[in-house]
């Protein structure tokens, strides 16, 4: 077994914490990444405080993994010691459904295994990147290019792909109108994307303080939706919104923005069920969809396309020991956009 | 003017009884078509009953026109006197919005001219097809063939188009598997039209006694949506569901049915809000989306395939003095599937 340094939550009313746990030897067909980098996604506090369903504790989270392959398997084929290396949200799934063998193993019908906070194929618990070295199948692996600075490069893991997936799968690039609302760590990534893929990309947002923010990320347009004026002006002119708001929120007010034939889609996910009225949607021929992060192809394809346009998170670096902290600026929402641990502090 | 008998509610608390009234004399580019039959929608009774929005009384309801070019204006160019063809919902658009130049005048941006209980462009209110003559502008008007049952044509020009467009826009055809939810004037033609394109197509019932009827219409299948059992073995397996049902359901039950990326397509209006969990729609990027009838070249396109198909509505013909009576049998479900008026009884 492999000793390892992690923080762990003991319980959902402790605090995250140094922890020592194993990690499985390395199997033939298993990468060792040391990690280096971790990002701190909004679900890692969700989980470790019981708020979506009972958690396996204790829990090391962390699912925006970035570092470097020490030791591989003897039938590992697309990694060698030494490269560097990401895994995000799985680490397994079946691999046989029709969605593994379509590489969305995202949407595993038998349940993708979560990096964190699952138990494993074999019935062992999940831990996550807030530690020092991790043992993942060479399948969920991605490599990373040293092009980029590694530590912007861990959200991407999650926040990136969350975001780069839907609009990849929707299509949405040159002569779009896409509106981003939300200007966290996922919707930041949305605009960069929107940019990069050719669209013309509008931030809505309740607060004007964000639109200096949302230019420098490249965006196009800044609305304030509180301001009456301003949201008449774009009634019916968006092709899709790219909705990255886990709050409870006005979702039939953005289908208003939509141009005929319009979608909304949801990568964040409000506690209490969306209310739409038929009426929202049938005379426009308007949608409301969701997506989650994406496949593992589609994860290694975002790393690419992110280095050849030189496309990372804006991040604050953090020590670990820091990590509590970090979660109340998170959770009030101060944060330009991901905090990323450096795994070196622990 | 050219006087026109008709049936209409003088109030919303009056039955449909006989009144004359005026249609404006054949301009350059309007076609006068002498009704033959006319479908009963039951947006007709939500209509004068007041039960969408305040109407325009005397209203003259109907909207599934079949009959008998009977004069063309001097610049008609598409039809001549003596030819068969039909009006649907619309009568008019602005025809230049972008929609519109888009052959979807049903998403006017102006919002299109409803064939009655509106107000058309010169603000006189427009008269439906309960009623014995009718003049539209040719852009309106669309051919029917004289292959077919006529009277069995008429609903075509609403149930069958609402049904029709959205299988069309969202390419439903061979190696999909689409369930039909509602089987009624809506229904009936979802499922025509579902294995016309090829589509594997299960109808969702709350009530067994409709399934011989399912099946005669076409159906593969048919699955009885309160006995668990039959739930169960359809779950994540349907890549669209067409959902008719304008009276309030459990839609998040069915978006358990779809298949990963499956959309459910709203064409009825409960009329309360849908209550969608974000995560009914996100961890099988899924949809919920809408759509209302068709263009009119979509139509004209409907109308052609119905021909070459031999597709028309299963209908009971009635006369337009019972129209009361069919009111209530309609309100009840208990028509197979659409009554049309034989408006030679007016």
């Amino acid at each position: 077994m492999i000793q390892t340094k992690g923080y762990a939550a003991q319980s959902p009313t402790s605090d995250l914490a140094p922890w020592s746990f194993e990690r499985r030897e390395v199997g033939p067909h298993d990468v060792q990444i040391d990690i280096l980098f971790c990002g701190v996604c909004h679900s890692d506090l969700h989980q470790i405080k019981n708020e979506w369903f009972p958690g396996i504790f204790p829990m090391v989270p962390g699912h925006e993994i970035v570092g470097r392959i020490s030791q591989v398997g003897g039938h590992v084929r697309k990694f060698q010691v030494g490269q560097l290396a990401g895994v995000g949200c799985l680490v397994d799934s079946c691999q046989v459904c029709e969605n593994c063998q379509a590489d969305l193993e995202q949407y595993c019908l038998e349940g993708a295994t979560q990096t964190y906070n699952a138990l494993d194929r074999s019935g062992q618990p999940t831990y996550g990147g807030y530690s020092t070295t991790i043992v993942v199948r060479e399948e969920f692996v991605v490599g990373v290019s040293d092009k980029l600075d590694l530590a912007a490069v861990a959200p991407l893991l999650c926040a990136g792909i969350t975001t780069y997936s839907p609009l990849k799968y929707w299509g949405v690039g040159a002569g779009h109108k896409l509106a981003v609302v939300g200007l966290g760590g996922l919707g930041h990534m949305g605009v960069k994307w929107g940019v990069a893929f050719g669209a013309e990309v509008t931030v809505l947002s309740t607060s004007p303080a964000k639109e200096a923010d949302a230019k420098a990320l490249g965006a196009h347009h800044f609305v304030v939706t509180k301001d009456e004026e301003q949201l008449k002006a774009v009634q019916g002119s968006f092709d899709f919104i790219l909705d990255t708001v886990a709050a409870d929120h006005d979702v039939p007010m953005y289908l208003t923005l939509l141009k005929t034939g319009g979608t909304h889609i949801l990568v964040g996910a409000p506690p209490k069920p969306l209310e739409i009225p038929a009426f929202a949607l049938i005379p426009g021929r308007k949608s409301v969809s969701g997506s989650t992060i994406g496949g593992i192809a589609e994860t290694q394809e975002m790393l690419d396309f992110a280095a050849e346009h030189n496309i990372v998170s804006d991040i604050e670096l953090i020590n670990i020991q820091d990590i509590t902290q970090a979660y109340e600026r998170m959770v009030k929402g101060d944060v330009r956009y991901r905090f990323v641990i450096d795994i070196a502090s622990l």
